[in-house]
């Protein structure tokens, strides 16, 4: 039980467990499914490190770059760890292809994966602390998040969750690899929250990962400070007017701070089969699946009915996306995809072909949506009107890639491959999949990061 | 009128305001509070550059900044400019020494000056042009502040008003000075508030000044990405989910943007007389006057009866300061230091001395409080009960600095000499203070940064 005359009760027994916390200490399928979540984000960082806008923020943010401490990955250059945890963040998640926690309705692994790895070439660290560091990080972001979901302030999802929280992972795991005393790992914990930020309007524009790119930049930089002597307010995480206070109706601190280190929220983390929000997948699914089995030519629907969680369409029930980034969060446009090409990859959403072709605009006028409440978020129902008067319809109870039907290894490394070839060729690929599921026994993951480079 | 239908419409209006003023649309009023907002902030710059937290945020963080762009003023070198804006924002800031808008309840120029100020020295800035901007900043700061300050989200200043602002106000600036078109202008205003943050919690920690200091860098950030082309969403700050709807209950849109161009907030600004929350110094004014008055003995007293505004307890109701950080959000010790010392000065808070030593503590024992509606925030009344029985009372209708009683500008040279003398002695004191004065005619504000230095 939280007594919660005991303050700051919560940030004590959040930074004690993590102080306390030793690689051993992770059971077996938690060592897993981190290794899992780390090499999917290391395949999005790479795929996505790419990109245009990735690019453009890095050239533009260059100019006030130190000294080149740490790795861009798939960019083939060094930066200052800050600069490069803001940008290899960026890129895990500018696709939209990253990862899920469905309960916490974040994406956990980029900011910390970002900050860390960017640490790890700052100061030699072992492969055994750095994964440990790691599933902290993302413990800490998913039950911050669960924590301020049961009752968010302002409604359902008015602030982006994954922005709101990645300073806390991005600032737990690398204060774990500065080896933060408590108090010092409270007051990085503070420090990252007083600097968290990011709302629903910028969804579908450049700030979208941004914001999560920003709070992988802050929380290491918190945690920096905090090592040196920086400190916050022990009110931070749950006093009045704290994080838990502005950010919340109500809290449910027994998600936050019960079970530390025997209830693991990284199990029930997923990898995205698609490069679009995690609740248009399961729509994805059920389009592609009647599409194959009734040949359907797109010519012949009149009209498509979407019924999903009311939570879909809060986050993507946009009709016609003007250019790459809205289309991430448009389940028009996947439907529109799904029907007329029988894919859902970057190249389907990334050129302005994809999102601007008059087929497409117009395929996204025929397409309808329900919220039903009956409908879990990884599920779907689809229901096809054709120009002959049948219906047809595809239901999907659990879409590919959710904790129900997880992601195999095979395919999360056929996903990291897609993603990596292009940009640093299939033999690094091979190198760098194999470090990254062998994180555990590099006596410096720094190598890790300069293979991917 | 606001046609809230036509959004962006607020962006869009604060936008072209920005774009198209020129230096000669500022009335002469407005040009002489920003001159005297300016020197008011360049002293605090000056006198909080020596502080040991700004020190100790400079110190660890250079180790991550860029080329020696911009003057850390009064820290005698150079940094890239969006360092510079954090360390000179977090100096102007960390003595609560600097201005106050009471309505907005912003403290607007640090986080302005300080982008500008690194940005002159990035590209040459004209005086005028950089007038200009700061007068910008600061009114977008103070129109945010207020649409928003009508009911603010989970109540009363639960956020940092001057955290969440500072980024539109340093973007504004920034963004005038590097010619933004008004699309570039409202994506910078967009980055900026997707990156806004801060929440009371951390008042009377280092993070306080801090995340005023976040916000100076964020929003310069902000605006050279957006003259680059990075963008943001249209609906950042009026549409669903945005700014406005996350930060308040309910906004005042004709606070943000009628009157542009005729009705200007900085005509309300006002510079403290005192180094602590501005809800104190009616308090601190009262107790003076008392002392003075009555020539008290501050063993003769036995009990002192604040009575003030409700916001001046929500904000400053501390009665046990545990280090100079708490002290400057704390009445308890001004009436203490006030009685027992008869000073408001930086030395009564900064130093252990002051705010540890015994006689101050037990006096802070002394003092109780009642909020009372019909008080203003500028006003206080302290009852005084002597060990004899007597009760002695003082009324403060308009604190010193206030609006109604504002600091003269011998008053605010003064207030310069003091903080910048023990910084960069006397003769470059006088130097930059005329520079300050006279910032409109210098063909190139970077030269005022560098004597500074």
């Amino acid at each position: 039980m939280i007594d919660k005359s005991r303050q700051p009760e919560l940030a004590r027994r959040v930074a004690d467990y993590i102080v306390a916390a030793r690689p051993d200490d992770l059971p077996e399928p938690v060592r897993r499914e981190a290794l899992r979540s780390f090499v999917n984000i290391v395949g999005c960082m790479l795929g996505g490190a790419g990109h245009e806008v990735v690019g453009l923020a890095d050239d533009v943010l260059s100019e006030f770059s130190g000294p080149p401490q740490a790795t861009l990955l798939g960019r083939a250059r060094k930066a200052d760890v800050l600069h490069a945890a803001l940008i290899n963040c960026f890129s895990s998640s500018i696709h939209a292809f990253d990862d899920t926690h469905e309960q916490a309705v974040v994406h956990p692994s980029g900011p910390v994966a970002a900050a860390i790895l960017a640490m790890s070439e700052r100061k030699r660290i072992a492969g055994s602390q750095f994964l440990l560091a790691f599933a902290l990080g993302v413990e800490a972001i998913c039950r911050l998040s669960k924590a301020i979901s049961v009752s968010p302030a302002k409604g359902v999802f008015a602030w982006s969750q994954t922005g709101i929280t990645a300073g806390i992972g991005s600032a737990v795991a690398a204060g774990k690899l500065l080896d933060l005393d408590a108090s010092r790992m409270r007051h990085a914990i503070g420090i990252a929250l007083s600097q968290a930020a990011g709302f629903r309007a910028m969804f579908g524009s450049m700030c979208s990962s941004f914001m999560t790119a920003h709070g992988a930049q802050t929380g290491l930089r918190a945690a920096i400070l905090a090592e040196r002597g920086f400190t916050s307010s022990e009110a931070a995480l749950e006093g009045p007017y704290g994080f838990l206070d502005v950010f919340a109706e109500r809290s449910d601190l027994e998600a936050l701070a019960e079970g530390l280190g025997t209830r693991f929220e990284i199990l029930r983390n997923t990898y995205k089969a698609y490069p679009c929000g995690a609740v248009i997948h399961p729509i994805i699914d059920a389009c592609l699946e009647l599409r194959r089995t009734y040949l359907m030519d797109p010519a012949d629907i009149a009209a498509v009915s979407v019924r999903v969680a009311p939570m879909a369409l809060a986050l993507t029930d946009r009709r016609h996306p003007k250019n790459g980034l809205e289309a991430r969060v448009s389940l028009h446009h996947w439907v529109a995809i799904s029907f007329i090409r029988g894919t859902a990859r970057i190249e389907d959403m990334d050129t302005d072909g994809a999102v601007l072709e008059p087929t497409i605009a117009r395929f996204q006028d025929r397409v309808e949506t329900v919220g039903d409440d009956a409908i879990a978020p990884d599920g779907a129902e689809v229901t096809v009107r054709l120009q002959d008067g049948r219906s047809l319809v595809g239901r999907v109870e659990h879409c590919v890639g959710s904790a129900s039907r997880p992601m195999t290894d095979s395919e999360l490394e056929q996903k990291f491959t897609g993603l990596a070839e292009g940009v640093i060729g299939p033999l690094r690929t091979r190198e760098v999949l194999e470090m990254s599921w062998g994180v555990e026994g590099l006596p410096d993951v720094g190598a890790l990061a300069r293979a991917a480079a």
